[in-house]
């Protein structure tokens, strides 16, 4: 199951320590443009070493490109890539080979396969998450040709919030601190905070909030390829995700339905609802407004003390480990929220083509 | 999109006022014991009129089973079926025949399909969870070989919580109050604040937690087919479901790693951890500990009272529902959780055998 | 793996001898005006009883539709239904219980199940191709649109050809009489031939022709989905089929490229091909010319003869069909094989507008 | 659709004159020893310049996998795979940029697309076949644990046909010579006649038999998953395929059921069949005798001679064929049948496993 989609589909491959990360995107229109650039630039927001909030590992994470591309556009025939992997301190993980880390993939990995590749997690590394941003960034791309706009952001570390509606949010300020947080005295606060449990060799959670704007009527399909689904399932999917909710989600609960509801109202031809609270879904549906949720990541498992666990022969040993690892996973977790997002449009834009208008 | 999962599939029809509701399971081993009143007594557990709390509607909900089922047990092929509806009052819709009713899927579909049948919410009602109910049970007789148990309550109506953790729940009380919360005291008061919403004619939503216990380690399949994943997309195609959480969910991110990272230890040759903050899935897979998750559902959009709205020609009109309606789906959602938890489930433990110890 | 197709699906169910046959159909474009006399009538082909020539059994095999159509058009969401079973004579079978008839599925399915519905060869029936039919006959209404048109006829009967390029066929004529061959004189051969087959117990084979006219170009998907492919796969899934031929196909092998390349040239903006050597796909993606393939039919394994094999037991014994059953599948294998034709480009068109002109 | 299978899949990707061709497997069970020779040996036998019957084209095809192998063994995660192009002659494709080649892919990609990789064929190169050399070795790896053995060899090269049932060939001569036919007479006269159609600047088609012995019984999903449809599907989705046909195929339809029936017989415990004219497939399911198929390919349509044809302005015209080519595509067909044969039989085995002894 390392397939994501239904006709815009990647099939991803690699392992942190491995000889690089990639993977095949298939069902791409031909056509598009191709932005290196852009794409690189895409893949660069995720990268470790941006700032002294995340890792210092210094990976180059340049991708190349196999097939599918000709003369700057796509041919629509399948996409494959490569991310080289590179300043690997494999030695790093010597002293965990037979370990396993609490709330790590090391025991249920070895309990499943009998095996595994335990230099830096292996597959199971958030390394694996270049695969998306890749076919994020082009996903992003063919979405130009609708206009749609893909917006990210933090909106919560530890228990710093940011108590704004997506609606009073300038995008244009998300890349302008290292947390990615568009808030720029909430920034600083979290910031802090991360910076803070840093010194402390632990670790910190946080939300990402997501926006995606000028989404048409009618994405998504009835009953179990409801867009919601689909974007839960994108989500849940991500390394450390631990919970979703579309527009008022949990909070939406203590409400009550004369609260909830989106009365429509009229502008011309086109049709709005006076509140958001659905989140721009209906019935599994996008309804043409806003769509907006939230996907919870937990802090990161690594932390750079002693900590007591067991090993293969489930004898009782302290670990302290090694390398260089993000004390918050939440500023490099934006983009892939975007990229992950950005495949699901797509697709249910390409599945919602086949039949409509036939 | 009207089928869901890998080898354990259900393909569902049918809308609210047509023939019936019904679909095609497929994958199921054979020679699985079909406990008949098992599975209707899992059906009577999500249909109408059960209590004062719920829509008075009299469906009479029999499944009937056309194939795959020969001398009380399954054959391991596909296993087709119908609930017929009956006590249809279709003459209810017919003011909303040309109406968009706000927050429901009347304006989604029809932009999507440009016909839609307008009875009773047609294809998008959440009577369509019947043919859920069914594969679900039949999924439940197969883990029944795997000791599994699932077990759904409602955990919060509005703003009352069950201020309890799942450890310290007796399951058994889960049917003996008609909201399905296990702790009497929190019933009582969700059962009032139901009743007095309902007699505004108002709705209210609320959360279903949901526990599986006896899961072998390892299931799962890593990327894309994470357990969490799964589950998440499992939960948010039901009707009105917003948001899902595993372990400590949103609740999580406010912690350190260091608070949340659960130790390993052993007795015997059995690893556990000390505390379940994961919620039972540890990079994607099952680790043998309880999975444990909590789903959001929104307040019903139908009320009893007049509401603004449009209509197809984009005019503003007024319209108030006729028909029998929930005031809160909390009570009906339970089954519905445990249905789509025991197919995930099940699909899961056939996937992880396809290649274990080969 | 009882689900057929990517985007139009057919997900079926149903014995030989069980409550009925039937299916769910996915994917269906909405607004399709659905004939409801045509699909029956398409579902009349392959009845029983229409003939000397085939089995005597009366089955009515009125297909009663649940759900995805809305006063007389596809809806857009699954199509359920069934058609029930009648005139079973189970009792026919219970002599072959314990028994593993030659050439038959019995000793396959118990050995892989366990266990198996013996009356009327269970889920092995060619009963089970009603529900072919079905979403065979909603595939043509939708391709209409297209004005896409299948013909199948019987070309061959054990040693009796039809020796007629598919061009001189006057199409007309295939209903003409009773076994599907559209040329009057070999169509009375091939009768005679059944009837003195029959007369002797035994039983005789054949192949089934089909042309597919007006197929847009560029249908298939590379390089799994080839359209070569797809129409392998749906001719090689029905009953007793053991092969399939494009275009020259065999015969082809024995010539030279320079004898079997379709040259082109134009009419206007249109392009054509002298020859039709390819059967109308090259690269596996249709070129506009009209599709047409061969399907090898065996003979039908039950005898009317005492024939010897072996029990569950593993002894040998001797064993005697009773019921009623046909000399030879072809003249209602050609409405099966139209069907399975009709998903195939329906299914394509629908990939293929995914993407085209994005 | 460039990902074939269920369970075991291979995603490929790569055009002819790209950077490479390569692709993702995933499914494979963990813990296989991954023996390199053996792959690189495999793809040996598709590539060129092996001998004087095929394009002297001298390509290195030497595999590099990315991912899903660890200390020799396979981890159950997906393996990335890439085989680098080299050698390419692009410039020998300039006079073909906007030429559409007879019975070639150009106008139907053209068509579908509006955009192609004209060098060599691009993505509808046979070249892509790399990949699954690289799949089917590693399906054959895993085969071993079931002593399973495929055997392709070329039985037949324009009318010359080798005149032997299977049973009596001597699997070890196919390598023993350049067209991969194990009898040496009839593989003179194949090379003689392919030798003769080269300097004519000529091709010829031919016929491709496999054997595949020690399959287990009850291989095969129904309905539509049948062993018999998973095979044909694979065969055709290879270039140049334009028949397959299972056991007895297309004569079989000439005979009687009482000549063609497979009767049953014990010898202990094991049920075998007298003859094997059903190809060791009943009902869509393995039946424990040898599973035999033929494929047929057509001649290849690349003629070193001029060829009249037109160009994207419908303009006809004249072009001649520079580059290298194959005069026969059979003996290079051999491995690549082969390889489908294995990954189609893995892909059933986990499938069958998933569900059996449940």
């Amino acid at each position: 199951m390392n397939t994501f989609g239904t006709i815009y589909t990647l099939t991803s491959f690699g392992e942190s320590h491995g000889v690089g990360i990639g993977g095949v995107i298939d069902g791409m229109p031909s056509g598009i443009d191709v932005d290196m650039d852009f794409i690189q630039k895409e893949l660069n927001r995720r990268k470790p070493g941006q700032s002294s909030i995340v890792t210092p590992r210094k990976e180059d994470d340049k991708v190349e490109f196999f097939s599918g591309i000709f003369e700057g556009k796509t041919t629509g025939t399948s996409i494959g890539f490569v991310v080289y992997n590179s300043n690997q301190h494999s030695s790093d993980y010597d002293n965990i080979k037979d370990v396993y880390r609490p709330s790590h993939a090391d025991f249920t990995y070895n309990s499943k396969y009998g095996i595994r590749d335990y230099r830096g997690g292996g597959r199971s590394s958030a390394r694996e998450t270049i695969a998306r941003c890749v076919a994020g960034a082009l996903a992003k791309l063919a979405l130009r040709k609708y206009n749609i706009e893909i917006y990210g952001y933090t909106s919560q570390v530890g228990d710093i919030f940011l108590n704004k509606s997506y609606n009073d949010i300038d995008f244009s300020k998300i890349e302008s601190n290292s947390v990615r947080c568009p808030d720029m005295e909430t920034a600083q606060k979290m910031e802090n905070l991360i910076k803070e449990v840093q010194s402390d060799g632990d670790t910190i959670g946080g939300v990402v909030s997501c926006v995606i704007k000028n989404v048409p009527v009618g994405l998504g399909e009835p009953v179990f390829g409801k867009l919601n689904s689909s974007l839960a399932a994108a989500m849940l999917s991500i390394n450390a995700a631990k919970g979703f909710e579309l527009g008022m989600g949990f909070e939406g609960v203590g409400k009550r339905g004369s609260e909830m509801n989106d009365v429509f109202y009229c502008t011309g031809d086109k049709v709005h609802t006076r509140t958001n609270n659905s989140g721009g879904i209906q019935g599994g549906l996008s309804n043409g407004e806003d769509i907006y949720f939230k996907t919870a990541f937990k802090p990161v498992a690594t932390l750079l003390k002693d900590i007591e666990t067991i090993n293969k022969e489930n004898e009782n040993i302290v670990v302290k480990a090694k390398g260089r690892h993000d004390p918050c996973v939440l500023p490099r977790a934006v983009p892939i929220v975007e990229a992950m997002a950005a495949m699901v449009i797509l697709d249910n834009i390409l599945l919602d083509r086949s039949r409509r208008n036939f």
